[in-house]
């Protein structure tokens, strides 16, 4: 197989599943999570409605698991196989509570999958990346292109977040370090500061009563990431932030 | 006449030029800037390709010049003229040398077209962007945008640039707080740093000898100004940065 | 006359008093103020206390009256003076309103005192700082110092505000590019983004019924810049923040 | 025994030997180090010439290791042993390579001491500075002090340096975040941005011919850190850069 797929990982209810339909209508798209159950029936509504798609249950931060799911890539794909896009959305769940009632594991899950996570994603898409450098420049072919979604928090860190915050700020320095590295190597790297609440099925309670403007599109960070995917080498962005219209910052 | 306009302030042989003929492919637009040789061929090339374009001879910096166009836009497209985008993209040009030989003309000239003229352009603009909020949503109309160009002074100040560098200061702190107040009405107000050396006829004797990947190309970053204009309301970008492939940062 | 001295503007009831209180214990001071009832009572007091203090009536965005107050301190002080020390504290007054309703006078008035007058304010210190230069390292000398004061609006633009922090940000950057330039010919510039209310007289109704540690303290921040000023070249600060304990940040 | 100590982990040559120096002419200082190479003759000079100091063998990125020494802490000055002011000074050594050339165990080097090694400090050093504060303003008490040793790479991430970059963003976040949960219970939290090369014998070889001017002294550090210990509640700084006279930024 020949044609260039894009990798997803983090793919939940939200931002993931809409990064993965958005570029599922150009590419095959990889889905990387946990639990089968957030790449399931996402990948058979792709599949059915004329994309391609295959899901791998995948633990980001462990070097075996990310070992075995870059190598079913391979299986599935050639061993040649290139990428297109890569997006890194994962997330640890953020514990907030008083710092000194955090147990060393729980300060450190945030740093598991938003560090370490994107360390061993970055590690195992860039040699996927970089060999679809040289496609570049065929029509209609854009740079292969390293997202990582951000938040609020990569920036800010707030009392009582410093779990959360430390491993975004520490993913946002990845991101701006392997853009440097990479960029002048063909590969748009770009990380994306998503400052708001985004709209899906765990947010329901949150804003209530307030109007859909109030919270961020998942399909809407989609567009986003899609429009920096599609960015010719004259021109890449590589940081945005996202936020809803009603947002107060 | 109802077709919403866009309009764009500093068109010079380079970006702005680039931003006008892509809204032109969209909207009619005005072309704002001190001497006509700078928008005379554009208007043409744009009238004669399809889209609709005027030219008004403007001084950004001054407000009677600032009414007068306006005067004239409303002439033109009627009282009741709405504007889809206006993008700001003059600046003063700056002078590098040792700070104790400016003269006080020398320092102002950076805030009287980056800071006033920005000032005004959006005290007049504005006024034509928010009637158009209530378009917004129709199949495919965007929310009315106002993007200002910024530079690498944006966030950086070296030394014997601090003319270039205050002003630019000035412009980004004036695009958050626009953003924050005229977001939540409606308007999607962006901010772009334009980080690198832009391949224009002035700069062709900069970085010769290197590939074309290592400037931005104008119209890249027309591109980019255009999918700020295209975001929805659940996922706009509030700033930008944009570098060639080689830049060095 | 031979010895150094140190010239504060900006002096009125808060800040700019402490600080001018706090240099005066090791240098004749020069406090520059509009209003002559902002440094008549501290000159005195700090005449009667053993200090010397001598107040000009000036309006630091007016190049006549700046230039008139310089060469009242070389009346003074002698041609020759050298000053250790330069403290900018001016600040315009902001109004905080929509910014539609705003008038161009309303919106220049941060900058004539912020931008402008800080550049006036430098171009005629540091004349008489970088003289000092060559006594440092002399015991008990320190570097020559030119510190401005900012606020939270100088890192942060918020609704309506677009006047003042446009004046802020704009500071900010005058401030680095001439830490950046004069640092390596001696002279030790610095910037201090005050966040938070400060104690004085016109903010009594503030935080009212909450404790002390509430407001920053002017002797506080006095405190801060005296800190600075006493650095040696091989460990300069360049930027402080400073806030009371209990401020929400 | 009753009076405060002074902690500083990451004893080294340079700043953290400067820093204990500093403190130890107002606390008894626990000197933190892995090999005790680097705290032995400090240990001896300071306690020779006046002062209390004791050194403790520690691996700060180990719970266990960080558990022993609070354990010997406790033994020598009592269960109920106050700290006025705690020194986190240590950083993993980076290595600079390309990305794809570093192993898991080269990246997490930063993360381990920088971040988790951070992270255990705090949680050690803050039940000892919290009780401290109760004595804060009986005269010539200062708010006890938590200050993290930044780097260049806190604010900047540069290619081929990811594993640093992001155990220093990282630190900051946590410096930042616990500046505000522990800044109004009493605690003064802050963060240096160390922004040039620290003059120590390992960098003798640096910048060679260059004016003593041109690196950082360690004990401009300390004076700095002490500064910052001496300030007031009323007029706290959380951040601070420092540079030498001819840095570069």
């Amino acid at each position: 197989m020949s044609a260039p797929i894009a990798i997803i990982a983090g793919v939940g209810p939200g931002t993931g599943a809409a990064v993965a339909r958005r570029f599922a209508k150009a590419y095959p798209v990889v889905l990387l999570a946990r639990k089968p159950a957030n790449f399931e029936s996402l990948a058979e509504e792709i599949n059915k409605s004329g994309g391609q798609a295959i899901g791998i249950s995948t633990d980001v931060s462990s070097e075996e698991s990310m070992k075995n799911a870059f190598n079913k890539i391979k299986e599935k794909f050639g061993q040649d196989v290139k990428a297109a896009a890569a997006v890194f959305n994962a997330s640890g769940s953020f514990t907030r509570k008083p710092f000194l009632e955090l147990s060393t594991e729980e300060f450190e899950v945030s740093y598991q999958v938003s560090v370490k996570g994107a360390f061993l994603f970055s590690r195992h898409t860039l040699p996927l990346l970089l060999p679809h450098v040289q496609s570049t420049g065929t029509p209609n072919v854009s740079p292969p292109t390293l997202i990582f979604t951000g938040a609020t928090a990569s920036i800010k860190s707030n009392a009582q977040m410093s779990s959360f915050s430390t491993g975004k700020f520490a993913l946002r320095a990845l991101s701006t370090s392997l853009a440097k590295e990479f960029g002048p190597q063909g590969v748009h790297v770009a990380h994306a500061v998503i400052d708001g609440v985004i709209d899906i099925e765990r947010t329901k309670g949150w804003l209530v009563g307030q109007p859909a403007e109030a919270k961020i599109g998942a399909d809407d960070i989609a567009e986003v990431y899609w429009g920096l995917h599609g960015q010719g080498r004259r021109g890449w962005v590589n940081e945005v932030d996202v936020r809803p219209m009603l947002e107060k910052w």
